[in-house]
Formats: structure tokens, sequence, C-alpha cells
């Protein structure tokens, strides 16, 4: 199933939905005793998904649907729990460091490293992205987020798709400019990915990507071309099933020593290809005010954001 | 004045209090219509400070009165809106470097930097902190954070007291074995600190700083000794105003493009000679299960926890 975080119009707070087809239905309203919030739904996601997941595309009406053409999404979580962005593709990794002459890092190949980022600037499909003042080097980062809807320390990998509510499309926008700059010291990024960060347009349960599913000794990969577009030019083209370090190993270490709780947000890192400084600023042109931003995943759906200045 | 997030007992939630000398008011009892935790009090700060700020230590005691000796302190944000550790003590940045063999950095003289890190593994005053499994170099930060009140964005350096609700103590636990490795890969630190920082044992409003403000062209800074000892011990000695960026610096950094809200935490990074990595493990030893960690800072209290396997 697919659920969203919704504004039925631009008085009411954001509210927890289920979609069916191009319909919106109300969670609160449909399971009496729901909670309203998609925070507070995945905080107690064991008592809900099978009754949720029961409400069929066939189901009645109900009083509250709405036209999903007609409502506003949001991030899936307005504000996640927690935000960390691993770095999980290799090519990424690879001709990233490339491109600033560097060679590849031995330590990458023994665990999975991320940062946190801003919980707090998170936006969802069709929101207008603010260029920073001084940035000039605007980009996009093409990458897959997982959501928890269980909490868990020291999560073994094998345990870890129990702990995984769903997956959704994730735009890492980063300031190239600030970020070279605030990395010299050894630190972050922090400021150069602090103004925006886009999620949705919905999150989908993993029994939606079972037929795509590529089990593995170390946890699940997902057979999910994941597409970029800019302006509608294609821009980066890979697939989920070529990452490195599985969510279930990202958990894993995430969770070590370390409590994860409903509603933390776990991307992917950027898939090779996902971004212009991996693709060169030089042919691409770096993101300005006016371009629309698409990113596409195969079952997760299409994430498009406009530049502003 | 000093506000706590306080248990009357373990049953209650965090609550938030008033310190009355050696007496803990709780703050809603007290005024009507006051929110009952930090993190609401904070959102509607300037609502409420000056009445907060009106109850004086010589006021009649309340029934709800609780002495601070029979109460457990938590951390006065049990979790914070967002944590953001700036770098700010230039001889720590210097020493910490020199120890690895790297010389100091250019970039740092021209911009404060910062990290994102995990506002769900806060703890407060005595509670005790959990040793990570795999981790053998256990460290202290001794640092002083200050607490946003008030929401903003592209804060001036002039403007940023008005969004500073008040300051704390502050200890950035950190597993150099696993930082030291993380690094490596240019992200981070993140899961060398993800498992604890404490902050506490209260917030102390800049009112009761003034005698030891410090005016300058780029914000204030202050005259407070800060001293770190393990097992009554004294390891570290520093002075809040040797800091190289101020508070006001920091929140205007932070603040560029992106929008801070109350309870968001700005740590200063950690004061020369702050932690046993700068002291050398060879003379100190790394801290281990048992070792009691004191920080503590004129006009701000002693911050204690005790070290756990």
């Amino acid at each position: 199933m697919k659920v969203v975080s919704y504004r039925p119009d631009e008085q009411t707070a954001w509210r927890a939905g289920l979609l069916l087809g191009e319909t919106v239905r109300d969670i609160a309203s449909a399971l009496p005793g729901a909670p309203g919030t998609m925070q507070e739904l995945l905080e107690q996601w064991d008592a809900w998904r099978e009754r949720l997941a029961s409400i069929s595309e066939s189901a009645p009406a109900s009083e509250t649907d709405v036209a999903l053409q007609g409502v506003r999404l949001g991030s899936p979580l307005p504000r996640p729990a927690s935000f960390r962005d691993f770095y999980a593709f290799e090519a990424h990794v690879k001709t990233a460091r490339a491109r600033r002459g560097l060679e590849m890092i031995p330590e990458w190949y023994e665990f999975p490293v991320f940062y946190f980022s801003n919980t707090a600037a998170f936006s969802g499909p069709e929101a207008s992205i603010r260029r920073p003042k001084t940035t000039r080097w605007l980009d996009y980062e093409l990458e897959v987020a997982c959501v928890i809807g269980k909490a868990g320390t020291d999560i073994p990998v094998e345990r870890a798709h129990e702990h995984i509510a769903g997956y959704s499309i994730l735009n890492d926008w980063s300031a190239r400019d600030i970020q070279r700059e605030e990395v010299k010291v050894g630190l972050g990024p922090a400021k150069g990915k602090d103004f925006a960060t886009s999620m949705g347009p919905w999150l989908v349960t993993p029994d939606e990507l079972e037929a795509v599913r590529v089990p593995g000794e170390k946890g699940d990969r997902y057979d999910l071309a994941m597409v970029a577009r800019v302006n509608g030019v294609e821009y980066s083209r890979g697939n989920l099933r070529d990452i490195h370090y599985t969510f279930a190993e990202m958990i894993a270490r995430a969770s070590q020593d370390c409590m994860l709780y409903p509603g933390d947000v776990i991307g992917s890192g950027t898939v090779g290809t996902g971004c212009i400084l991996e693709l060169g600023p030089e042919q691409h042109g770096w993101l300005a005010p006016g371009d629309v931003v698409e990113l596409e995943v195969e079952r997760l759906g299409v994430l498009v954001n406009t530049i502003s200045e």
C-alpha cells in the first residue's frame, strides 16, 4: 500500500492518508481510533498495518475521500524523527572523489557511513525549493529512503526488515559551493545540505516491492530503475539493485549502541550518475531558479520539485 | 533564572520546572495556562519569560514545590528539536589536528562549521552513560550549549541574542576509535557520537550571566571558567571567553537560508584541553566503566555522569 501526508485544504494540518488508486482516504476517519498523523501512525505501525492493508481499492467510497488531484501532498513525514543519510553506492563515491582528484577510500568497504542532516527542512512533492542566496552550485541527489516503523537497538542484519515501514524517493538537495568549503574543515556535510530535503510522493510498503526483491546474505536489494530528469531531459539513470550496502546493513550500523525510533529516515546516498557533481557541471550546468527536477523510481512514483529564487 | 526538566517520580513524564534555591517549582502549576514541558515552554518563550522571572526565591511556597534533592533532573530538553555542534575553540582544533600530524586548516578561520548529531540520545545530570560495546577509546567533551527560544531565519549577528533562551553545560561523548575510522570516509562524525550527549543540570537565562558578559563587535563572550574532572581529578581547564566564534556568529551561520526553531540546541565545540584526545590518552587513559565525569562551568553548575558497561 501507499500512505501519504496530505492536506485537504491549506487550513488543515498534515494528515495521514491511504492512497486508493486516484483517491486519498483519511486514515483516522476510515479506521476508528487510528492516529491522525503519519508520525503517530508509525509509532503504532504494528497495530494498524494489517487493518490498513485490508482496505482495498474496491472498498466502498467514504465521505472523507478526496481526489489525489485535489489535495496537497507533503513529505510522507513532514518532520522525520531523525535523518541519517548514508553513502552506500560505490559508483557515486568513486566518481565524486575522482572528480576532486582523490582515490577511493579503503575504509568505505569496511562499514557503511552516514551523516545526520536537518529534519526541519523536509518538503514534499510539488514543493518549491529555494536556492540558498549565496549558492550558485545547486545540485540534486537521486536517492531512496527507508522509514523506520518499529523501535530497536543493535538490530541484526537478518531482522532489519521487521523495522522498515516503507520506502520513498528522496532528494538530498546540495549546495556544492558551501559543501566544498565546509568539508575541508573535516566536519559535515552540514550547511551544504541544511536548506532542503524532499521526500515523496508517498511511502510504499515493502509488500509492493516483493516481485522485484533480490534477496542476499546481507539483506534485500530491489531491482528498481532510478531516473532523474531536469526540465524533461534525462540526466541520471541507475538501479537500486546496484547498492553496495543494503538497507539492512545500514539499519544494523545505525542501531549499533543506539535506539532507532519510528519516524527515523535512512537515506541510501546518491545512486551512480545521480547528481550533477558526478555528471560534470561543465556539461550540464548547476540548477537555477525555474528548473524542474523530477526523480522517478519504479514502483515508488515520481518526486517533482521546482527551483525558486 | 534556572529552568529544568524534572520528574517528581518515575511514573511522571518530564515536566518544566523553575529552580528557586534548593526547590523545584512546577511551572504549569505556578502559572495557570503555562505549558507543562520545556519544549512547549520554549515554543512560547516570549509569552512566559517575564512572568516566570517574576517568581522570585522569596515567593511563598506552593504545594507542588519539591526539594531539588528529591527529584530526578533530565536534560533541560529531553529531546531537542535539533542538535548542531560547532567547532568554535581554536585551541581544540589546533591541538586535536596536531596530534594526528595535521596542520591547521585555513578555512576554519573563514566561517564557523558544525555537524548535526543525534537528538534522541540526550540525557541529563546523574545519568549513566553506557560505553558502546566495541569502543575502548571513550572520551568526554567539555562544551557549553545555547538553546533557541525564538524561531528565525537569516538572523544577523547583532540580533542573535534575541533568539537565545539560555545556556547549559554540554558533554558531547565521543567514541574516538569509531570516529577515527568513519571520518576517513569524509562524512561525519556521526556514529562516533551517536550513543550519548548529556546536557544540564539546568538552562540558565542570559540575565544571570550579565556580570560576566564581554561584549564584542561580533556578539557576546562570557568570562566563565570551564573545568572537567574525572574521578575527582582535574583534567581540563579553560574559559568560555576564549571562544573564537561567538554564539551570535554560530546562530547567524546556522540560520543562513534555514529556519531555526525553539528547542534547537547549538553546541560550542570543545574548549581547549577539554577532552582526553587533546590531553593525550597515553597519559590519562580513556574512560572506563565506573568512571565519574564532572563538567563544571561557573554560573552554569556541574554536570555529573558515570560511565557504565
